[in-house]
């Protein structure tokens, strides 16, 4: 059997390891099957009903994110970021970011999607209705990332400060943008899915001749790089 | 035409990307393109002649190494270790680790692979004489490693900090090792390739249970545990 619903590894997934204490049960992820914490506790909870697993490394955006020309092992902790409400901007990553900030690093930016999403009157009502699927952009990351910094002012990054937005990477309709946090949030890169790059100091001038290419506004590009990230 | 040689990458670009001009090239990789930057450098030089590249995401160790149960997302930038001689030792691992260490990240440390090495008496004399191949043992990396804290003496890490040694990620005969530098510089983990993740201190109480099975010593890894990783 062969199982590849997101939704139900995380609601059923008692249904899945009961199966497989008879038959072999394949499951398919999007991206590596370690990138997400739900795998991993359904590899602990198979291993508690003694049920054998063997698992198959795949390309993730975790390592995909290479194809920037920014050097994997330069990057710190990835974040996340999630569609802010009225009620509910969550800012924690600012404060990884600003750890990775404080040794150099770069930081990858997972950004939220909205799939299978109730509205709040159809849950309260029991109606199996879902709101359309939304993916963020890297216009709304970048806009809610100065949204934080305007709140916080601890100076982590600023609004020229430079980074990459990364759209439908590995496929054939992959591009990528490069340019202050103020340009990307003004970018628009086309279809899901999205991710952003913030460039830690630590930048080197083979990194610098690779994203160059793709910036949006090659004299702010070098105006901000002389700025942040010149030796 | 497919090209899968590594040193020819690296010595012989040039004659690549000459074809290139009217044939199409494939370059395979062991990993992801981008995990090296000899093949960043490769891109930048087939742009310089206007050559079109298209690349193609692949699992690598950088994503694969959350086989091991550690959350990708609590890593910090990756290190290299390689063979130290008499004369050689270079430490700047140990500055990066302290990094890491410092935000409550983990480090993966890649291992040396010495293939197609001569001796310097070999290439002296010109000759195309090479040493048999030597890939770096998990035990290997653990004892370098404890020596250069011997020498530096900044308690980025001790001996009975908990690291996790990984043999042949992503193959049938993958092997996984949990114990304390101590334990792991003594332990076999049988052919290669290796890596080792040394754990930072912001380990989640998930990850415990779910290494805690790859323990050498589930006695000394509770105390480890409860010293450094318990909040």
């Amino acid at each position: 059997m062969i199982i590849a619903d997101r939704e139900l590894v995380e609601s059923g997934s008692d249904d899945i390891l009961q199966d497989a204490q008879d038959k072999d049960i394949a499951f398919l992820v999007v991206g590596d099957p370690f990138g997400a914490t739900t795998h991993t506790d359904l590899v602990l909870r198979a291993r508690e009903l003694s049920i054998a697993v063997q698992s198959i490394p795949n390309a993730s955006i975790l390592n995909a994110i290479g194809t920037t020309g920014l050097q994997l092992y330069n990057f710190g902790q990835t974040v996340s970021m999630v569609f802010f409400t009225d009620t509910w901007r969550p800012s924690s990553f600012y404060d990884r970011i600003k750890e990775n900030i404080s040794i150099g690093l770069h930081t990858l930016v997972l950004v939220d999607i909205k799939v299978k999403e109730q509205s709040y009157e159809d849950m309260a009502r029991g109606r199996k209705v879902y709101q359309p699927p939304r993916y963020m952009t890297v216009a709304q990351c970048a806009g809610q990332m100065l949204e934080i910094e305007e709140e916080r002012k601890e100076e982590v990054y600023s609004s020229d400060s430079l980074a990459i937005g990364a759209a439908r990477v590995g496929s054939r309709e992959q591009r990528l943008a490069c340019g202050t946090l103020r340009e990307l949030s003004e970018a628009d890169l086309g279809p899901p899915l999205h991710s952003l790059v913030l460039l830690g100091k630590r930048a080197h001038d083979l990194e610098r001749d690779y994203i160059r290419a793709f910036a949006i506004n090659t004299d702010s590009f070098d105006a901000s790089w002389k700025k942040y990230h010149s030796t």
